[in-house]
């Protein structure tokens, strides 16, 4: 692991992007969002997944000069087409629409068919919260976990994501709906460790905490078993039947050849009403109330979501962000 | 148990509610609400709970005269004061209103603060895709799990409700946050089984599936660990921030005193763009793909959210509604 200070990162990558068919301005700004995700440590869907967004510009998937193009509208709704562009770039469009659907109607939603994988779905959680404004997205994926009382692959782990505004810090929620990743369970394996709680089924269909048998039967466990089945279910249904896009079951289930997903982008302005101050109070008291829980393990108080971020942000901002060598090596070499 | 045909429940208890302060139209809505909710075979939140619900009248926690009132309004977003009147009758209300917004909005949502337990969550998800639309709505509830990391209640359970409309049977997920309810445990307890999968913790800490254990620590766990109690913080910020209502640390803990509730109603009308049709065969599509999983257990194919409902809803209207003895006792002499 060596240590590059943000804005090397999102030069090379910006430079990388550009010799790839990305304009000057998109190109900074991908790699920006490229960068932020490792500088906020979340680093499965940082710099170390840019070769896999090169990987699909070259085979097609992503088209680095598409935009999105709105296809109707109607009041505080859109639907918009990603016409596969960059996943990244189309769900911050996105959401920037919402947001600003939000702000003339008090909410606003843009339902996008045909994008791509948009990396970090925190991404477009924060950017709300920094407009003011409380974000909620999803978005579907290939099918990578079976739904509950089958064996098969066949819901995706959709994640979702919720932002709210908050001067002292927001808060921000970025969560799938398996209990682990792959990319989790390789870790996991990597070092020699179990799973801190099931994660999924071994052969025998028996709940497992070993990265390895989950990897092999590919039976990851949606969260709270049969209850996050349903909901990855309910958030793939309402994206592709609102944005008229591709759910799960018609996206092909490898990781290179995910695309045509579909997504879901709502923005709340609670400034419509003009009492945010009063709005943001409320925030910052459920987060003191946290705070007051009584600890499992005295020292290690109760976190809000996205409390680490800013911390991890910060430092990496200071030291430089973790970056592994070899990815660096091959991003140097493209 | 006994069996009671429908219009018998519902006129039994409406003649109850109608003593009680309810208007007469309310009081045959209200308690159309519960027979319903019996019918669908929610059997927790159904006539079971009648009693629950006079009680809460009795004790001046639900004024049973009172109807939401509209305090502010900015475009496809309104936010109501419940004024501590009947839940059901005021989140149908709500509910109603989200639909008319997004028929003109294309996208509606109600905020709603100040108002009471909504008995079925999925009530509200079945009236909106009655209605032809996308219904997404939640609740926060007094604090009754850990937040994860903590020991004492400071999170609601936070009833997600995600309905999505389909002439073959509509699609409705209706979850709350803890992996069981206490009524859940208390079922498990009374039958002398345990839990299918981990429901809390131990008074050593250790995850169980003892009923009676978990009830003792009153430490239950939430759907996918820390995923599902980060999201139910997320679900009671939005709603106590967007309604400027009470959020769960602010409710009492005593289910007969849990008032003050702050729900969201949000409504999306696929109607809009004039391609229903279109969005209805995504949705039969992705039930279409779940039933040809590869079952876990051979002959018990995978279901879609609210399958089940509409088997039960017709043998409960055809042979009557299944209701304990004591409690159609304690009704018949209210």
């Amino acid at each position: 692991m060596i240590r590059i200070f943000f804005e090397d990162v999102q030069k090379r990558l910006a430079q990388v992007l550009l010799s790839h068919g990305f304009s000057d301005e998109r190109a900074l700004m991908a790699a920006r969002l490229f960068a932020e995700t490792t500088c906020d440590g979340v680093y499965s869907h940082g710099v170390n997944r840019f070769p896999r967004l090169i990987a699909t510009i070259r085979n097609g998937c992503v088209d680095p000069a598409a935009s999105p193009r709105v296809v109707s509208h109607f009041g505080a709704l859109e639907r918009w087409n990603g016409q596969s562009g960059p996943g990244n770039l189309n769900a911050y469009s996105a959401m920037e629409r919402a947001i600003a659907l939000s702000a003339q109607n008090g909410i606003g939603c843009i339902a996008m068919a045909n994008t791509n994988h948009w990396m970090r779905g925190g991404t477009y959680g924060w950017q709300a919260a920094d407009a003011g404004v409380i974000g909620i997205c999803w978005t579907n994926t290939m099918p990578n976990v079976p739904a509950w009382g089958g064996t098969n692959a066949a819901i995706g782990n959709n994640p979702l994501v919720i932002g709210v505004p908050r001067a002292a810090g927001h808060v921000v929620l970025d969560m799938a709906m398996s209990q682990f990743s792959y990319g989790a369970l390789e870790s996991y394996r990597r070092r020699g460790e179990k799973l801190p709680v099931d994660g999924g089924f071994d052969s025998e269909g028996r709940l497992s905490r070993d990265p390895d048998a989950i990897e092999k039967t590919q039976r990851l466990l949606p969260i709270g078993f049969w209850k996050g089945s349903g909901l990855a279910v309910m958030l793939d249904m309402v994206a592709a039947t609102t944005s008229l896009g591709n759910a799960t079951h018609r996206i092909a289930n490898d990781s290179l050849r995910e695309t045509g997903l579909s997504q879901m982008f709502v923005a709340i302005d609670p400034r419509c009403f003009g009492d945010a101050a009063h709005s943001e109070r409320i925030a910052d008291e459920i987060v003191a109330s946290l705070h007051r829980s009584d600890a499992v393990e005295p020292g290690k108080p109760v976190r809000y979501p996205g409390e680490n971020t800013l911390r991890l942000r910060e430092e990496n901002r200071r030291l430089g962000l973790p970056i592994d060598d070899a990815i660096w090596a091959e991003i140097g070499a493209m």
